[in-house]
């Protein structure tokens, strides 16, 4: 592979390891901001507010500046459609989530012009409406900012 | 979290860590049946394939009972709606892929008649039809089985 | 119901039964016209010709006027719908398909100008490669004509 | 057809068909354990619970069993993607429906390692806000449990 | 094209074009019945019955007809995927949108026998919470009425 | 609208109107850089790939930079969907296609950092296999680059 910046890997490592397995990639990590976040919803629009809100707070994307909410935008929805696997239609449901997610900014490729790109990546459970009735569930996004 | 062994997670790390990053996980990877494999085709009926032979040329699932392969196949389905994003339907595109993918066979939960799942993760670049030119991308399914 | 013909109801039928299942049904099924035919094929470009083409043939559907065919091909969509659930992407697979499908045509309301009407159903089974690997799956599709 | 009894045929006459007209088909249905339901709401989240309560109250599924929960889960949604035919999307609207259920459980197959595999069916009417302008809608979903 | 009349651009520049700047399309519009209207929600179930409404009080479609309330809510659900661009589930979401929709009615087509279609199009903005923040979408639906 | 200038209705009236009818826009056009191209096949991945084309040939985006490609695909994906309305994935079927396309790059937005947009739009007919038996179909994407 040609990136010498794994955004996409960075992200999925940052939303499903504990601080202790993420240890050996933190060398890694400094390449890039990223930030981490928790969404217990099972609301799509809550999941979304919570992620962009983080973005902004953390200094991931610029607050006022649409280009970069929308860059963001996009890769939260790319992410979703891993956690939900085909069914956003059905997500407002009455159903468990626990879900971490994770945001990393960076420069993915050695070429200058390719820029910044932005990674967004979910991973936790998803399940029946009883706590402990569920399956793990992940998602990833990537996107030009 | 209930679950005693995260097959997801480790289905993640397996397509996506190198050997040397995914030795810490190795005595997690004890407790499950699992394999790794490559899909560098866009046809998504050959990726399909690539993870069905994989699953039975290594035993993950048994040749003939069809109760197996379809708890895999829609595992594979969920895992590939990650990878493309909503856009299964443009799958077979002038485009270059380079995935990686593992199964994971195992029993996630401690009560004895949860019996065992199958995990099936994802992960590489997909991108325009020059090669170098794609960003990276995930998808993760879970099934009963 | 305020439907005096339920064409959908005699589509399903037509498609699901076998002739002597079907007797039973003979004086509703004399209120429409229909015809029956088959789809032994996984690709979905041949499926809808194969429909459409029966349809012209029994005189469900005028040969020329493309509001008729218009009218057939999204119900044959939609019922498409209901035999791939969400995998029409993933359609032109490697997999065994054996499908029987319906088509009716009739006045399914009292009030004289709701006009014509007209069902597409699918009953069969879809499966992996190997046949007998494979369970049953079906599809309604209705539109105004 | 190589199955030796069709839970999914059987499914869809016992959602679509009055008492009388399942009669002939009683013999069969004494190889499965099935149950019947309705569900008025448009609102795909009581449509879910409505079947998932059904199906536990009438010992279709284990009560604390995920896996079978999940299995039943994934029927459901398969299903819903016939009744609403690519516009689960649109679910909530303001429309009336009126469907009725069928859950059925059995061993389609010859082969023992097969084991036990369930299939939902709805049937009904899907439409304008105004009762009386709606039309007929269908799905089947099938899983192994 | 073999069309005489052509709904659909009627539509597309009825809904996108000031007055001023549909001024020299006047000749053409005079061919068909239409009508303008604004939907500020971002919520599916209200633009939909915004323009229902709309349709119904222009004497655009019959008001106790289901046939024709049929044709008009396909050709909405058809208009509102360019809209949304595959996000019709996560429609609901707390962002700002800006749409002005129009409704064409006419026979495109010489044959008589093609009858009266139906043509709804969409444009406007769609964005994130902050007004201001949007970029312009689109969406056109044809149907048979 | 805060825009000053709208790429998105731009791209619309070039992909529609005939030059003639484009001449009032003539002005708004000279603050974008855009081209018009003809797509004849029902082949997604030959759409694409004409749009593509038609793009670098044109100066509208760089031949080299990932980035840029990476902003346009998505464009063109958003824009079929309006096109495909919700039928992806039943894209390359045996129909006829006439569509004609056209790529607007600008800066919509009074603000500096707001950047450069692209916006991608279809206008045509997509009918049965005989020509004449079609209808109107059009689609907009737009997006950062
Ligand atoms: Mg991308
Ligand atoms: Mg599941
Ligand atoms: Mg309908
Ligand atoms: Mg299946
Ligand atoms: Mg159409
Ligand atoms: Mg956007």
């Amino acid at each position: 592979m040609s990136q010498k910046t794994q955004i996409g890997k960075l992200a999925l490592l940052a939303a499903t390891l504990s601080p202790d397995e993420l240890e050996p990639f933190s060398e890694k990590l400094e390449e890039v901001k990223y930030c981490i976040g928790k969404a217990g919803s099972m609301d799509t629009q809550k999941i979304i507010a919570a992620v962009e809100t983080a973005a902004k707070r953390n200094g991931l994307i610029a607050q006022d500046v649409y280009r970069e909410t929308h860059a963001l935008y996009h890769a939260i929805l790319e992410s979703l459609e891993g956690v939900m696997r085909g069914q956003l239609g059905v997500g407002n449901m009455m159903r468990t989530v626990g879900l971490r997610f994770s945001i990393v900014r960076g420069t993915p490729y050695d070429q200058k012009e390719e820029g910044e790109w932005i990674a967004v990546a979910f991973y936790g459970t998803i399940g029946a409406p009883v706590k402990g009735l569920e399956h793990e569930t992940c998602g990833l996004g990537v996107n030009h900012i």
